[in-house]
């Protein structure tokens, strides 16, 4: 019987990640159900990061770009792909080193390999967050991305957080000593290998088209309009709703994605777009901060 | 350190089932990242369902359902909550057996605890989809969906999906010994129990606030009949696209359930709705099989 529980497929590996993260005390969540271009979006980051409180949370997230659409043709670049995030606040000192001690859980050597650490301070201008950070580097191919979180939602970070991002295929890549994405071993049922490509290529195909070519346009335009407005009526109220308009600023930063790949969008509206969604990102963070504050910044964490 | 991989706490339960259904010759898929109703819509299994190619798959689906808004306030009753889902095709003769064996796993003796299974043929009209299934109840409280498939999008299944729905809220409760959801533990952080409220309670209260007060009704409507009208270019294209076209009728499901949470949609413009969706989804589903027989019906498997 094949339990699939080996890091030399995709699923395995995940389940190793987790397996590793958990017994350092980060609790396992769930992917967020809502389109998001990268794992950073997670509601349990950007709120996480945001406030004193301690919190160590790790999961998978789905994300998709398409900007990045390539009709299944590229063994490398794909509009959906799986991101590995684990954050920890504050960053303990030895985060670097956890890090690489999960690499050899994976049974990657990290002596006998390359691995680089590349200074890349990190950006995400829509939701008003910047880092300083590394990507990391692994026999040339970049694995992972580490960060030390300053700013999310325009606040500053106190105490800062620590993430790592894992790009799973290019982990699987590795670990698989193969160089197209769409021939790793996802899993096993019962006697034989189902892949990437088996999962996934014909979803590649079609999203490319639908992306490139089949966007409603007009639409599009429009319903962007409707969630900024939205998300202005939720945080002006009594009692704003901070995670419903989060959630919302996450499908504009989606249709607003979808828009880019229809390249669409000048450079001074894509600064313009930006600009409209950052504002709405600080005052989240701002009226969940105070909201916060003023229940005294109970940890989000009772004692068994 | 605690290692977060027991199953007395939620995250632990999810650990344990995919370990023993891994095991099992199932592949682990990852939650879809559009918002569903139940585990059953992910399009993993709505299209591996259809057609004869054998196919194994678990997964997790985080599921929201508007209707169940309670503000937080109902111990037992939430707006998002987790399903555990397994398929397989062709069910095995066992697949009853194996899931009375995952209870064993989980430390649940099923000859000493008191389990029914009450006759309950599954439907799901939007999806055009039904089954011969129990609910399967232990010790008074449903835990489990146990459906073989006999139609999806409105084809017959030849041959039949065996569908194991485990709902993950009320298994915890079991397990765990408690009464009230938001008391359960999630996992574990550091020397610290994280529970199901700490990080869904706010949650619960502000999307029952948003999905039964605050939601644009005149929006819903138009971006329902858009993403209607968006399926159907989509299917009559000379390549139809049948997974963005699926992704939308799932998008408009969920519009759907949004407005019916506001008591907006009477009894006859309900069935409307629905049949305008199920139409579509039955489309969908002969499309993809006649793409899928054009092909020859490869396994969508390919021997390691």
């Amino acid at each position: 019987m094949h339990c699939n529980n080996n890091y030399n497929t995709f699923q395995g590996l995940i389940q190793a990640l987790e397996n590793y993260w958990g017994c350092r005390g980060c609790i396992i969540a769930q992917p967020l159900d809502i389109e998001v271009g990268a794992a950073t979006s997670h509601p349990i980051t950007f709120f996480n990061a945001i406030g004193p409180e301690p919190a160590s949370v790790a999961y998978v997230q789905v994300s998709r770009r398409p900007m990045d659409s390539r009709y299944g043709q590229n063994p490398n670049r794909l509009q959906q792909y799986y991101q590995f995030q684990v954050i920890m606040k504050p960053s303990p000192k030895n985060m670097l080193q956890l890090y690489l001690d999960s690499l050899k859980t994976l049974g990657i050597n990290y002596i006998k390999n390359d691995i680089c650490f590349i200074e890349d301070n990190w950006e995400n201008p829509t939701l008003g967050a910047w880092g300083l950070g590394w990507e990391i580097w692994l026999n040339g191919m970049e694995v992972t991305q580490f960060t030390y979180f300053q700013q999310i939602g325009g606040l500053e970070c106190k105490p800062v957080t620590g993430e790592i991002t894992y790009g799973l295929e290019r982990l699987a890549l590795f670990l698989q000593g193969i160089n197209n994405v769409y021939d790793l071993v996802w899993g096993h049922s019962a006697l034989r290998a189902v892949t990437y490509g088996d999962l996934f290529h014909q979803n590649e195909l079609e999203q490319s088209v639908y992306n490139c070519e089949h966007t409603d346009i007009a639409f599009l335009f429009r319903i962007f309009s409707q969630y900024e407005h939205e998300v202005e009526n939720l945080i002006n109220m009594e009692q704003p709703l901070v995670i419903p308009a989060y959630e919302r600023i996450l499908k504009a930063i989606h249709i607003f994605n979808l828009l880019d790949a229809r390249k669409l969008i000048s450079i001074t509206e894509r600064k313009n777009y930006i600009l409209r969604i950052r504002k709405l990102a600080k005052i989240i963070a701002e009226t969940y901060y105070m909201f916060r504050k003023n229940l005294g910044f109970p940890t989000c964490i009772k004692k068994s």
